[in-house]
């Protein structure tokens, strides 16, 4: 037999249910639930479309009377408080009988942060705490952003050359990188609320934006432009400033150089994917432009290398952006 | 007990004692040759520096009479021409009575070309061919480069941020990449006859060039000024055009953006190091200028990548000219 699942195992399968609601559950965090009774799963859940039903409701539901003496694995606390538009996690957990519960991550929402786990207790429930909450905080980094910074969680895309050109000097760009690789900027396109590019951009390019994956084409994100005059095509909303992105927790940045060197001068960019062709241009388009750097000294320890692939030919690597916090 | 050693196990190693020949044997081909007698290595040789005595004469004067009825493994044809300078390795395989001989590439050089391996079979030795001989190919791709095509082997080293830069606009590039990468650069001028900058990185960075690893100072390479002027300074070799280099199979070229622009302008880089730091600059000095390229299609299919590694937070990757031969 193999050995018994630990409480780290049963919050790994939780943390990866809570990626199915990225970005779809927004603007409620994405969470994930698994609840357990003697070693074997009896229902699961994640954060529905919309944000409503929570993971706990959705496994408690999946559940029903196997929940009572059970063990529920939720990658954030669950809420204390009551809503409109439903009763609070807390108290569903409770009036199912659940006999513990395992909590990864506390929620920073000032409504809940630590009060959802005293009412457990209080109500004489056993609670873990803090089980792989460092994965769970990543794989809902975009609402804990905005919760904990005010801002949305952005990332920038780059695909260029070895010599890190976006373009020949003459514009084109069609294509860089293969097809395996566009097909992945599509999948990223499908986990963000929301794509941004500057004017150039869309005149150069008149990008579609849209995803175009078997089965994913619903979840093709807002279109955000990036201009200083205010006004934007139909079906496109016109942001005057990286500062003043709003109402997403998940932007993507798609291009050109100078919107991409806007958000990075702002020092608003979290997240780098850098999908590099095996080709060499010389002289093309820069993939940056001026993003007010001082000095080389200042541009180290920024960078913190996190996933790289190949994807055919090319190499993607997935850098995040290191934030003493 | 393990299995027994196959005949590419024993090749394997002849190769990799051909690479302690490189750069020193040039202009003779870095060869290495292992005896060995009832699966025991009796003796191991390479190509000294200066060309001789050549791997095979190594090896045998190691083996004395336990050459005898053994096996010799060469990544090399054995030369079949006599020289002022020694014996050929063909008659000094048959002199010492060995049984059987292992050959991993033929000889291109038309004084050899086959006549070493048919003199040896007429003596009555078993003769094996073609054993890893791309793997032996590649570790003497200098000297074979020369051989086949005329030309030096030429290693294009860049050192860059993310985003392609190789200094910040106002030409500071101190330091880009981290200490590990810098040493592993050394390594790769201790493997080189030559390197080579432009002018403009002459004059800004009066670069020394020499190998900064203990054991390795004496490695230090000649210099080359890629300069239409024709004048060098004292140490220096003033070379007019990359198809002007002469007297060297294996050249690096280490900058600037004009020099390594003229040398892939001209199709004369065989393999790529790309040091990459985990920086950005924006807005800094380009890795290349120019290089001639028409259209995005005619840059695909000309680089493979060969070696990937991480080098402390930088990365290195190795690409390789894809040359349909």
């Amino acid at each position: 037999m193999p050995p018994a699942p630990t409480d780290a195992d049963w919050m790994a399968a939780a943390v990866a249910l809570s990626q199915r609601g990225r970005p779809t559950a927004a603007p409620n965090p994405n969470v994930g639930c698994l609840i357990v009774q003697r070693g074997r799963v009896v229902a699961r859940g994640w954060t529905q479309p919309g944000g409503r039903p929570h993971a706990e409701a959705m496994a408690l539901a999946a559940a029903g009377d196997a929940a009572r003496g059970a063990t529920a694995y939720v990658s954030l606390e669950p809420c204390a408080h009551a809503s409109p538009r439903g009763p609070c996690c807390t108290d569903a957990l409770i009036a199912a009988g659940v006999a513990r519960v395992v909590v990864a991550a506390i929620d920073p929402d000032p409504r809940t942060d630590g009060q959802g786990t005293a009412r457990l207790r209080a109500a004489g429930i056993a609670v873990g705490t803090g089980v792989l909450a460092d994965a769970a905080r990543a794989a809902m980094a975009p609402w804990w952003t905005r919760q904990t910074r005010g801002a949305p969680f952005v990332t920038l895309k780059l695909a260029t050359s070895l010599d890190g050109c976006i373009a020949l000097a003459d514009g084109s760009s069609r294509w860089i990188t293969g097809e395996r690789a566009r097909a992945h900027g599509h999948l990223e396109r499908a986990r963000h609320e929301a794509i941004l590019v500057g004017r150039g951009t869309l005149l150069a390019d008149a990008p579609r934006l849209d995803v175009r994956l078997p089965g994913l084409e619903a979840r093709s994100p807002k279109k955000l432009l990036l201009t200083r005059g205010g006004t934007a095509p139909e079906g496109w909303t016109a942001v005057a400033s990286p500062e003043s992105v709003a109402g997403v927790d998940s932007l993507l940045v798609e291009g050109g150089a100078r919107a991409a060197s806007a958000f990075l001068a702002a020092d608003r960019v979290d997240r780098l994917l850098l999908y590099r062709a095996p080709i060499l241009i010389g002289g093309g388009k820069a993939a940056l432009g001026d993003i007010g750097l001082a000095d080389l000294a200042a541009a180290h320890g920024r960078w913190s290398l996190v996933d790289s692939r190949l994807l055919g030919s090319d190499r993607l690597d997935v850098y995040e952006r290191i934030r003493k916090e």
